[in-house]
């Protein structure tokens, strides 16, 4: 059976991080290749009561079909609870609710770039946009990082250089999979550029709340006049991700388009699923509950780095994230992290390989590394273990 | 502030469909634009126990992220009990859950349409399908129908006459807009069909349980040998369409793209409302709810049917449809039923147009009525003022 599928879905194929989280499945494995949360700190206790109290008081409505921008309420909250700490300050009709913020992503690509036009990301950038956007046949242009995030005189070069840009992609907060932060200037100076090259940036903020030390970072959204910034958010990370909501916050004629975009992909997000998530934020205090999740992933990094310091070999580089789930860990030149890998399952230990965080190929001597859903001792031991099999190549 | 958009998304228009929605939420309209199922019936009660199960049991993973295909249980549970009757014998491998069926038909477009190619449809056709396959850009070709569904001979001339068909679409139980159905031996011919010109069938089937008297028909995937059917079912009107559990049964080849784009598109489906239906299913009857939705359903037909043969002026046709939610009305030739509309809505009563359930325009004498969603009272007030409003077209 020869089957004729469009040019689109020719060329895709099965992310290497989704296809590794089915391994990280295998309970003999001490996994740091997923990007999980811990599901020991959702509120699962609290669920019960408000899963029964949205039923009693409005089962029909939760269980109906609803509009497609999402619970009225629910954008409420999001935009006074979670936009205004970003230094964003919007009403409900600023914000759309999404799948996640995986969903804002696809719509992203689908609504502004054409075949061939030039999408600006970080190097490396989030596998997942990636795999989104590539989709839509786009030129990817990798923008270098240090460790203050997305360096903003090789933005500028490369929004002269390729006119055809149509979106600027960054996750300036703990980035995936770096673990790299930008500089609140740098966010400044992201939001001036889109303004003066009228191109749209796309803030991917899913980990801007877990901060380890400190106020979070002003977004690049609070830093736009004109417009220009549309901002995903997501509960995924800091509530939980089995729910799937997230939201766009952006200008009203952009807006617009996602949620048409919205319309026709699937209508609206689970009606009970966003009553939940509303009811929840009414009677309990997401805040809170964020700073018990940060004081956990806070721990778990400190010992994921002791570990690497202790059991790695000299020479390996790595980042040292001030808030989020990953840390990045740079091979000598030449060594291939996807070899490595092979060798590390044998010893019952996972990472995600670098190469496929690089939209354009190559530095196959990097990996990442998920600290936020593996506890303490397996923490300890993982790297143990990893060290063991990088002493090999060393 | 001038924003570029894509191509794709500057040709975006919001639907006539959801428009009319937010019209039909105020109360002193008596609204039959809506394709609502009635939400006296959603199992509430029920929910509220399976609710409370599935957190306390597996609280934890029900809100994780899980697999993009879908909650395992609950794909053996589509496969065994709505797959089967339809006589289509798979089992949880052949099936992905997606948000609804409407994301399974903007996936299919995605999937197998190139911009310019054809997709084949029954005339008129699902308007949330067509803006889906819309954004693709591609041509579409118009079957007429009968009462016993889509013209095989005239599909066969349409597949003759384009051999850059990658796709036909139809529903073949209880057709939106038109309520009508397609014969057995239609079915057989258009299964046979698409193996012949090797082009892919995407049979949408929401409705195909909700038949009034008699078993249900055979689905066009039953008659499948080679595996051209995509077959996309929903539990959206016989469970909680809040919940958005659809899914999509295809041979391995074809399935495996759609799961790739979901992946990209929104990583999976909520893992709580998959547990929920699985365990909804598994500790009641969900046949013995459907008798009771179509008790309802039928009564409200025969309502609608009898006062439309009571109130409406003579010379007007309509369907008479043996499951579903609707039926499609004919007006004389001249007659706008949008410019009716205008006058019925002075009259606090609504209907959805239906020149854009056309792909390719015209016929503008044509509105759909659902029956689902409206009290008996209400159906009969509704239909007797809008006799009175046509009576002044006649």
């Amino acid at each position: 059976m020869e089957v004729r599928f469009s040019e689109r879905a020719m060329g895709l194929k099965a992310s290497e991080i989704r296809e590794l989280l089915k391994l990280a499945e295998m309970p003999e494995i001490i996994s740091f290749a997923g990007g999980l949360p811990a599901p020991e700190l959702f509120p699962v206790k609290e669920m019960e009561e408000v899963a029964q109290k949205v039923l009693e008081k409005n089962g029909r409505l939760a269980l109906q079909y609803s509009s497609t921008e999402g619970f009225a309420p629910l954008r409420e909250i999001i935009a006074k609870e979670r936009m205004s700490p970003a230094g964003v300050n919007v009403s409900a009709n600023d914000i759309a609710v999404t799948s996640g913020s995986q969903q804002g992503l696809e719509f992203s690509a689908r609504i502004f770039v054409n075949e061939g036009d030039t999408i600006i990301c970080e190097s490396p950038s989030y596998l997942g946009a990636i795999n989104a956007f590539k989709a839509y046949r786009p030129n990817f242009v990798e923008i270098p990082m240090d460790d203050n995030g997305m360096i903003v005189d090789e933005l500028e070069k490369a929004l002269k250089a390729n006119p055809n840009t149509k979106m600027i992609y960054t996750i300036p907060d703990f980035q995936n999979p770096t673990g790299r932060t930008m500089s609140d200037d740098r966010r400044k100076r992201v939001a001036e550029l889109a303004a003066e090259y009228k191109v749209p940036v796309i803030e991917d903020n899913p980990y801007g709340d877990l901060i380890f030390e400190g106020k979070r970072h002003p977004s690049i959204k609070s830093f736009d006049k004109e417009g220009w910034v549309v901002y995903l958010g997501t509960y995924s990370k800091t509530f939980c991700p089995g729910l799937r909501i997230g939201w766009i916050c952006a200008s009203p004629q952009i807006l617009e388009k996602y949620i048409i975009v919205k319309q026709g992909a699937d209508l609206q997000c689970s009606s009970f699923d966003q009553r939940l998530t509303a009811l929840f934020m009414e009677t309990h205090n997401l805040n809170e509950h964020i700073e018990k999740i940060k004081v956990v992933y806070k721990n778990r990094r400190d010992l994921m780095i002791d570990s690497i310091k202790k059991y790695f070999p000299e020479g390996i580089k790595y980042t040292f994230p001030t808030g989020g789930l990953f840390t990045w860990v740079e091979l000598k030149e030449g060594l291939d992290a996807a070899d490595v890998l092979k060798e590390a399952l044998k010893e019952n230990v996972a990472y995600v390989p670098g190469g496929s965080f690089f939209p354009n190929g190559g530095h196959p001597n990097f990996f990442r590394m998920n600290y936020s859903c593996m506890d303490e001792e397996k923490i300890v031991e993982g790297i143990k273990r990893l060290g063991k099999v990088l002493a090999k190549f060393y």
